[in-house]
C-alpha cells in the first residue's frame, strides 16, 4: 500500500538519524521506500531554491519567500511525491508543508491560515497520511547541533533562542490542529528509541 | 495625487506605443510617470522570472508557474509600486494581475478565482486604481505583429488564434467583473486615436 509520510521537528532532533534505521528496518520486511526532501533533485524546484538560498537576496519580501516555497513544494510533489504514492511506495518526505506553516506561519507571524492557504493551491489539498513531529527542548536541539562535529551549523540554528520556541509551539499547535495525521515523538529519548517508535508509528499505518 | 495604472490587453495591440504618447503629454502637464513592467529591472524578480522562462524546464507544471508569476510580481510590488505610488507618483505598470487571470486563470483553465487567490495573497488586495485595456481582434493584432519588424515574435504570439480568441474573451470578462477600473480601448483604431483615448481615460481619474 501506499503511504505519504513527513518527518517534522526542529534540526537537531535527529530525524534523519532516526529515519535511516527505520528505512532498514521497513526495507528488511519487504516494503519499499522512497527517500526524498525538498528539492528532491527536481531541477525546477531546485533553481527556486537557489533563488530563496541566495545571500544576495536580502531584499526578499516574506510572501515572495513563501510563495517560492510553495512553487518548489508543487514542482517536487508533481515530479516526484504523487508518481511514487501512484506507483504504491512509500513516500518518506523530510519537511513538507508543516515546517511553512511553523517556522513561517507561526514563527515569522505570517499567519498559519494565510501560508496554508497558498499551499493548498499548491499542493491541491495533498496532505500527508502520518506527520511524525521529532519533538524536543529547542536547548536540547541545539545542544546536539554544536556538539555534532559532521554538520554545519546554518542560518538556522543561528536564530535566536525565543525564535525556535516559537516554532516548537507551532509544531505543537499543528498537532493540535490536525491530530488524525500527527504522530508527535519524543526526539530527546536514546536514538534507538526515537527510531523505534517512529517505525512502530509508521507499522501502525501500514496494518490499518 | 498618486495612482496605479495598469495597461492588459494583446501583443499587437499597440499599448506600449500608446502609452509612450501618453507619458509624454501626461509630463508635459507637469505630471510624475513611473514606467514599469515586470519584473522591472527589481534583481528578485528576474531571478524568479529567469525560473519561468527558461527553456530547459519543459516540466514546469501550470501551478508552479502561477505561483512563480505571483512571487515575481509580489517582489516587483514591494520594491518598486508600493514605493512609488507612496511617493505620489503615477505608476502605469505594462501587464499585471489581470494578465495571469487571463492568461492562466481563463484561457489556460486554471481558473479565474484560483488565479485571483493565490494574487490576493501576493499582493495583499492591491488592484490597480485603472486598469486600461487595450482591445482588438486576435487576427488584427497577430497580422501586426507580423507586419513589424522592429519586433521579434515570440513563443506566446505563436499559440494558436483560439487561445489568443480565448484570451480576449478572459479579458472581456474581467472587464465587466471589475466595471469600476476597467476601461476598455479600441486599439483597432489609429495610434494617435487610441493614444488620445487612453490619454483622457487616465486624465478623467486624476481630476476625480
Amino acid at each position: 500500500m501506499s503511504l505519504f509520510i513527513t518527518l517534522e521537528g526542529p534540526e537537531g532532533s535527529g530525524k534523519t538519524s532516526a529515519i535511516k534505521i527505520v528505512k532498514e528496518r521497513l526495507e528488511k520486511e519487504g516494503y519499499q521506500i522512497i527517500m526524498t526532501r525538498e528539492p528532491g533533485g527536481t531541477p525546477i524546484s531546485e533553481q527556486i531554491r537557489n533563488v530563496i538560498l541566495n545571500k544576495e537576496n536580502t531584499a526578499m519580501d516574506p510572501r515572495t519567500e513563501a510563495l517560492l516555497y510553495a512553487a518548489s513544494r508543487r514542482q517536487h510533489l508533481v515530479e516526484k511525491v504523487w508518481p511514487a504514492v501512484k506507483e504504491g511506495k512509500i513516500v518518506i518526505c523530510d519537511r513538507y508543508l508543516d515546517s511553512s506553516l511553523s517556522y513561517q506561519g507561526y514563527a515569522r507571524g505570517l499567519g498559519i491560515d494565510e501560508i496554508l492557504n497558498v499551499n493548498m493551491y499548491a499542493t491541491e489539498g495533498t496532505y500527508p497520511n502520518l506527520t511524525l513531529l521529532f519533538d524536543i527542548e529547542p536547548e536540547k536541539g541545539l545542544a546536539r547541533i554544536s556538539a555534532n562535529s559532521n554538520r554545519e551549523v546554518n542560518r538556522l540554528d543561528l536564530e535566536k533562542l525565543s525564535f525556535h520556541k516559537l516554532v516548537r509551539e507551532g509544531y505543537l499547535k499543528l498537532a493540535e490542529l490536525f491530530p488524525d495525521r500527527f504522530v508527535i515523538i519524543d526526539a530527546s529519548k536514546p536514538l534507538e528509541e526515537v527510531a523505534n517508535n517512529a517505525f512502530l508509528a509508521i507499522k501502525q499505518r501500514l496494518v490499518k
